[in-house]
């Protein structure tokens, strides 16, 4: 059912007149004080702020940023849909970093999810328009054509993970994922495992390619039948890890390169009747939630998520204050629990 | 370790003086183009067209909302701290159909997590700037002092749920929360239960008050020793529980405001070594993701939360639109699972 209201007329915005008439002074005096109080008396000061406290005028953003062109606000721009938001424990502590680390610096964060090519032009449009002052994209595919949008609008952005084709005119945060990998890989072998299968992330992705890398570095060529993507969601490690069962029957050790496919991954191996780590040793990538989630709990490589995010935040305000594009690599840590 | 990048200088944005010059028409008729095409020729009007389209000009936002005053985006605001929005599969689904009810009329949603009373400020001063052009203001808290702020401000805004004191000046869908405790309790008394414990959501929030009386409706005034109240959360759900079951060791099953906090109880339960619903029947609120990964899974009273979000929509829009305030109230039902 709607049910209808009776008239509650809207309070139109205190404007600078009102502000002028309470404090008892000129428009002028008090446009001075809001461009920084040059050439106004204390007293008339100490009024005009009063004033503003008791009209509740707020400067309009619109009439300012025409000058200023500075909106104090960021965009995290989640370029995936948003169930893998929702699903992977990873983006929860990215947004959790960059709203804190924002907001030190009263810096308001708005979140916007471009899962779909519409969404992308919508979004861009609306970032790229003067609302907010710089963008934080966070995205497995971190070489997707937004990118190239707002790079060349002149935007300030900052890349989670390497955006491929931009590494040299965007800043971007990453974790070492080829060394992670190569560490992962030694350790799988040095555990005496000889048939080591991997599941990749989609290979148009930096963290798909640098993973990849990173196990060639430390066991060679792989049999290409040891070798499935999956797309980082929960259900593409369980179909990835059913396909490599049918290729490779007699694997003993497969890296997978995240956490939450990982965990796909032990759902069907404990479906097909084999023990982990005993019959098969699994090895994740990123050391979320999921990882102690698990049964059993997860060996994997630690990315230093909270970290990544402080660091996006600086190099966007670096970004934003004018400074040349820059890269910042972080160290990635093997941590060894129960499943390899 | 922190790689510096060769320099990459920035492309400047085009102006409407380059526009302009790659048309081969003056800047008053590229205005003219961009404020309707009046007194504009037809072939001046596609050469302006064209030179917008090489030159990827983009209007100045700032200036032109000086004018339209609009935006195109909306804020979906959730008044709670960032891990309710992962904990809670409510809000997964109500930010998912905002989107999608928004995007289809080419409007961006922006996200933001009012979790703190400085989150709260910050927040409210982004919106009411002239960013956005309405807000969704989504808490279990729906008369939080934001809400004074945003009506205050004149800024249109749809509140979900009841907004304890502002029923009459803002817009709300809402569902009707009484009834289906009603059908919850009364349901759970013809099962046979004689002592019918609750777990009230927080009582200065709408749904905390509204299932409280609707199980008083059905069941009369109850023992103070059968009321607990959680804060909606998993592990408040835990700790009522094991309140009930000092105060009342004797109940035989338990109303819990919320899916989430039902899961919480029946872990409690299980851990005391009782059997739902054999021992203590136990009836949930919502019917969200919870309610089916439960084991038992869940009897509940379904929310249309997809329902909500469209009509969460549709109100804004007509409130954009200039009109005045209104509400929405839709139906819940009685869904039996297992757990009752």
């Amino acid at each position: 059912m709607t049910e209808s209201r009776g008239r509650a007329p809207r309070r139109p915005r205190p404007t600078m007149d009102d502000v002028a008439q309470v404090a008892g002074v000129s428009r002028g005096t008090v446009s001075r004080v809001l461009n920084g109080g040059h050439y106004v008396s204390a007293p008339a000061l100490e009024a005009v702020q009063r004033a503003i406290r008791k009209t509740g005028y707020v400067v309009n953003q619109h009439a300012r940023s025409l000058v200023t062109q500075r909106s104090d606000s960021a965009a995290f721009i989640l370029a995936e849909p948003q169930d893998r938001l929702f699903e992977d424990p990873n983006f929860n502590i990215l947004l959790r970093g960059c709203t804190q680390a924002l907001a030190e610096r009263d810096i308001t964060l708005l979140l916007t999810i471009a899962g779909t090519q519409e969404d992308r032009k919508r979004i861009g449009r609306y970032v790229t328009a003067g609302h907010v002052d710089g963008a934080l994209l966070v995205s497995d595919h971190a070489g997707s054509p937004l990118i190239d949008e707002l790079h060349s609008r002149g935007l300030p952005v900052v890349a989670c993970g390497r955006p491929l084709g931009h590494e040299r005119d965007v800043s971007y945060v990453a974790a070492d994922d080829r060394d992670g990998a190569r560490q992962m890989a030694t350790y799988l072998r040095s555990r005496g495992h000889r048939t080591i299968a991997i599941i990749t992330g989609p290979l148009d992705t930096s963290g798909g390619v640098d993973r990849l890398a990173g196990y060639r570095d430390a066991l060679g060529e792989p049999d290409p039948m040891l070798v499935v993507a999956g797309d980082y969601t929960r259900a593409s490690g369980e179909a990835a890890m059913e396909q490599l069962l049918r290729q490779a029957p007699d694997l003993d050790a497969v890296f997978v390169s995240s956490d939450l496919m990982a965990a796909g991954a032990i759902t069907t191996l404990h479906r097909a009747g084999k023990r982990v780590p005993a019959d098969v040793a699994v090895g994740g990538f990123d050391d979320s939630a999921v990882a102690t989630a698990s049964v059993p709990r997860l060996t994997t490589v630690r990315q230093p998520l909270s970290r990544i995010s402080t660091e996006m935040v600086r190099l966007l305000l670096t970004s934003i204050a004018g400074e040349q594009p820059s890269a910042v690599i972080l160290q990635t840590e093997l941590v060894v629990r129960e499943s390899a």
